[in-house]
């Protein structure tokens, strides 16, 4: 058993006040597949923060569910969609944008973000009938390195896509810990701007689970509730996530909770930095890289759970710490006690 | 808003007991994907009543879901599967099946079941390399007409398969309701007994969401994990479902309210029978198919909810009627009071 | 070792006239995938009998492909093509539309035509959001039954899609058959003015082989080439198609050899009659369908090669039996002579 | 109008002796779907050079749909292929392997081939429920960059293969310029003995069209004919196609076409090489790849057809060049002659 997960931020089942809405619900009566009267009031508090009161909003269980429907609906037969390597749907999500027909074509990220001059020639090379026709661009905010994209870099992305009239999908698994981190300049209205689609995450910020695939775009609608249907991601009982979307959203304890996960990442960081260790890259949200020998790496994971993420050299590791809305201070106060100096 | 719902089974969020089970979680932290010790001690609880201790169990979020995952799983790239024109994959999963790349091979039903007979015509025909090839056969238990396979039945199929070399799936949506009918003499370990896979349904009987689907054919197992994760069907949080899954098999609470869905919708159909009105086809679970005049839906239809199923005759049509685990005695009784004499 | 065989129209290699032109070609060189000249002349030759100047005009290799890339690229991830129960694309191409993601959905077949009154019920149905969306109406021209839509039907299913919003796709496998026909009222031009998108086949009317995919409606251009592409079914020496093509339509000769085999297969079907058998239906092009006594055909069979179709009554069978643009007509006077009378 | 088109190996339609065995063919009848004699004559000259008497020989009609109905066949639902790079399914194919539903990993080629260093990587890390499985091996002999896999590489990715649980397919298009190089040791029934799979091609190499796709692995027999119907592949006129590899294989002209076309490519290279120009890289077959200036180039593609492969620097770039089975000697004199010292 370990003194504590920093694995992940899904490790924690929902916020108490999660629990609470649902208990709430009792056996009232609610029509299915999100047409009930709760749902409806969480899309228009998402449509008011977005600042989008025609998007189209659909409850779903999952973020490789979201990113393969979103997708998979974008894309024309000879559609692909460009990420940064690094991409979630590149690597773990077991092939599941190919399982839909798609190509995913990669460019080498910057810090986990995708970078233009590599798009550029990616889409300049791409003009043959023999390759496949790139027609989305795929991004995370927060990236799966935990760094953000800048409001001026959406735009640049945007720009670029309308010069090369491709759409725009932004997996926000961890959307939270991007607009709540102090380095940020993004609200969720700007995503909102850039974006033809998205996905608002609840699974990894105090939801019980269940994300909000947003269509921005008013192409993607017709037709949308019956493909997520078809690929088995429509849920009878919508209003199971609707009403957590409704306790999350209605007096920003969302932000608050991403807000939390961040605080306690620069707690940690900053700690780790304090005994003399460097970072792998800069922390921006709530995922933590710092570069450990490797024979304190062995010696901590008995302690607690988190990965090693890559070899840094002969003699050390790149390991990620992720914190969560519910990480206790205490607990990198821990870490950071059975962390000796460097 | 009307007095009652009698639209579905899926109407009311959850159990009591399911709502607490989850808040006793509180912020304790488990591992994600189903790995962690409630769902083990969950999937401990179904193998017991399955009396298969070596069966796979995999939480997923919902019914069209489990039959796309399984199904597609189960299929080779040429196979198709076989089901009765009213079964849920041939009709209302928007082409689910399709979508994985597979037909699906119809014969008439009979009371909602496979008819032996039309099955054997369909695989003497099949035997061509230009026709698709049948490998799996499909039956929803309950049936999608509330009726229920005995276990004879069931045998005979199971015999059937294996004289044509083909698997078995059986959509356990309401599988609650077939187990715990008074007519039926079937167990849940008969149904695992037959079947190569399937699934136990909770959103249907009392669960918040989600469903176990079980492979009981060893084949099956090997790679299923990453199938699901493919299709977007695990659930990082698969404690989120383990644990209802204990709650509701813990000490038969299941079968309890899948008992209470079936009880209450008997009294309705005895009641509309006093009434008058003829049944469409004998009631056999929580459905009820009563033949009314089409004067008298449109006036029950301003106060309670249901369908219509189809055109009886000039005059008349078939209504369904669904009750739930949560459906109280007094609405039933209501509904009888405002359904005029025949 | 058969006198001859009626099983098929794609027995014979060619025409003479086509390996003579293919033989006129030599060692010169052409660009690849039908960028060349003598493609370019077919597609002009093509688009005159067609009466459509502007018609983007594919030379693909068989019928099941041109089925296939036509009908999944016509379709979205929603759509659902409607096809009568006889339709090649429901029964012979194992699954190759289900493979493309998509659903067939069937309406009983009157002569191996399309009902208007059963694909009204089937539209009125599908609209819902649970149930495949129809977007394409699939009809062959000739039917798989040798019966051919005359103008009037053809209009009134185009004014059907138009009402509905379909698109139409004529399989024209046998296309020469139908409007070669001594009973049709339909043109080449008349098909390319109702349909969609639509083929010529070559592979049943005289060449080595080929089909020419035609896409009337604009908007099926662009990007058709790339899919092509991926569905491998755009030939590297599209030359060798289009030089086949140029060939049979330069002076009428597809539409000949195509009133041959029609020909040929009423000097059979009168031959039957005369005999004493009867029809299982009328003969309209160069598939006869005679009702033949079961030992009869046991002994036929031992000097012929045809299919036997379908169980009739007890005693006897229909049998298929098809003429090629190279029966020659003492195979049928021989067939004739060996049949004894009823 | 070019002097002379070094694009492919396609630019010519075919041997004159296989339009004579086509011409032999007459009116015969043959049966369908490469079921009749003159076919089964082309299977057994096939298993014969192979050495695998037990071989399966489907005749297709093009490259990329022997990658696709090959690849498409051995993988499960979960599966991917490795490929270099530069492998023709990474890069020409429209995304043909992704629209069957699986994942193209790719290592960093050397010299067009598979790294075995590297490989390795990409194994050892995909052992993880969230990535794609590999399960399949591609590669192409020749490469896609003209050179040519060793006996001992081919045995060695084997061995890889064997360790790793993997299948080996290996694309032929260009499979005769591999045995008939003069650097090759290998040959014919050599690669039959390390593949599962491959295909012999047939388009670039003196055929008019089609490509024989050989399973060496039993398993991988049934069902592969209903498979390659439902991916239109398989050819009413199999015969077609099978009397053009009986024609060439019958007394080795499939070789000697080979012969020459490497034969020619050695000659032009030489005289690159002599004229003073580097190569971007030693040619082993039919494919040629100078660095000429910009300048240079511009002024011999108003001469000859023929692609740029790559900017090699500011002021030269790599270009391709091909000879075929056809290309006569003079051809490649013109071109030595307009080329100019370097």
């Amino acid at each position: 058993m370990h003194k504590y997960r920093f694995e992940n931020d899904y490790s924690e089942l929902c916020h108490p006040a999660v629990i609470e809405a649902l208990g709430r619900m009792g056996t009232r009566q609610f029509a299915g597949y999100s047409q009930d009267v709760i749902s409806q009031e969480a899309v228009a508090l998402l449509r008011d923060i977005m600042e989008k009161p025609d998007a189209g909003v659909h409850f779903l269980s999952g973020g490789t569910q979201a990113n393969l429907v979103g997708l998979g609906w974008m894309l024309s037969p000879i559609g692909a969609v460009v990420a940064a390597d690094t991409g979630h749907i590149n690597v773990y999500e077991a092939g599941a944008i190919e399982a839909t027909g798609h190509k995913v074509c990669t460019v080498p990220h910057r810090l986990g973000k995708l970078d233009l001059g590599a798009m550029e020639k990616l889409l300049e090379y791409h003009q043959q009938e023999e390759l496949v026709t790139p027609e989305v661009v795929f991004l995370s905010q927060s990236t799966e390195l935990g760094t953000i994209y800048r409001k001026s870099e959406l735009e640049g992305i945007r720009t670029f896509c309308d010069r090369w009239n491709l759409l725009l999908f932004i997996d926000g698994a961890r959307i939270g810990a991007a607009v709540a981190s102090d380095i940020s300049d993004v609200q969720m209205a700007d995503i909102a701007e850039v974006a033809d689609a998205f996905f608002i995450g609840g699974t990894k910020n105090g939801a019980l689970f269940g994300e909000a695939l947003i269509t921005v775009n008013p192409k993607l609608d017709k037709g949308f509730r019956s493909f997520s249907r078809q690929r088995g991601a429509m849920l009878a009982k919508g209003y199971a996530v609707g009403v957590q979307f409704r306790e999350l959203f209605r007096d920003g304890l969302y932000f608050e909770l991403a807000r939390h996960a961040n605080e306690t990442a620069r707690t940690l960081c900053d700690g780790i930095g304090k005994l003399g260790y460097r970072l792998w890259q800069e922390r921006e949200s709530n995922q933590v890289f710092p570069v450990l020998p490797n024979e304190v790496i062995a010696e901590l994971q008995k302690l607690y759970g988190f990965y090693v993420w890559e070899k840094y050299d002969k003699d050390q590791s790149v390991v990620r710490l992720v914190t969560s809305w519910a990480t206790p201070a205490e607990k990198v106060d821990n870490f950071l006690s059975d962390l000796p100096a460097a």
